[in-house]
């Protein structure tokens, strides 16, 4: 299901966002919504995973919110960062800085490793391996720190 | 990748909801919140593969996209339903009318239906062929109508 060209073509993706939508992009604020929306969703299935891997394990539900996590990651976010997007409001005021839109270099790579984990994710959830789970579900929110570090703004 | 027995697995999900959320439930603003976020992010998917059938096709584009709308479908954002979801804000106030709390039956069909149709959209997505996407996008977002009309209040 998963190759390993998709981190690169994920990361490829966002630095090739611009010229990608510039056919009927939507709306800045929707872009922007949307992409708060996707992180919500991320949000939502990550913590479904902490809670059974500290708690009750549910091989089940760690493998739909693995899939999920890893759908998102493979479905282009980065799309949502289009023109006009540096600064407005989704569902909130956005809160990405301003080095997301110029440093595509370090964008691809953060981009890149969150992908790649998150792929792997979905494989080793497959498994039902317990303690893989929780030790890769560290390396993917190691990736989601690392991109927050970079290009997140302080609440 | 997809079985015939999931869009069964969701309806059920769905039943069976209050069960599964009694061991730490997300507070239901959370839950409010995640579930209007997954229904963007089917927006922001079906949309893509609406511009797709109706524009310049990437079949490449209609894949990630398919495959995060079945990734969903299979994650049970029925388990975002849970008590105390009934009423309430989370971007906004919920839209879900009370016969979603009590008409299981039909929650079961039509979130089965959606399930079953978003799998069989990811799989012909894979093939490329635009007319047959075109006509199971098409089956797609009629469950979504069904569901909407049953058991969201309109705006």
């Amino acid at each position: 299901m998963k190759t390993c060209i998709k981190p690169l073509l994920a990361a490829l993706a966002i630095t090739l966002s611009a010229g990608a939508m510039a056919q009927q992009a939507p709306k800045p604020e929707q872009q922007i919504k949307w992409r708060q929306s996707a992180y919500q969703v991320l949000a939502w299935n990550t913590g479904r995973i902490k809670a059974n891997v500290e708690g009750q394990y549910n091989k089940d539900e760690v493998i739909k919110a693995a899939n999920a996590i890893a759908a998102l990651a493979n479905a282009g976010i980065g799309t949502l960062y289009g023109p006009g997007t540096e600064t407005g409001k989704g569902w909130h005021d956005t809160t990405v800085k301003p080095e997301l839109f110029t440093d595509g270099k370090k964008v691809g790579e953060v981009a890149g490793n969150f992908n790649k984990e998150a792929n792997e994710l979905a494989k080793i959830a497959a498994t039902g391996d317990v303690a893989a789970v929780k030790a890769q579900y560290t390396k993917l929110t190691q990736t989601c720190k690392a991109c927050h570090d970079d290009f997140r703004k302080k609440d």
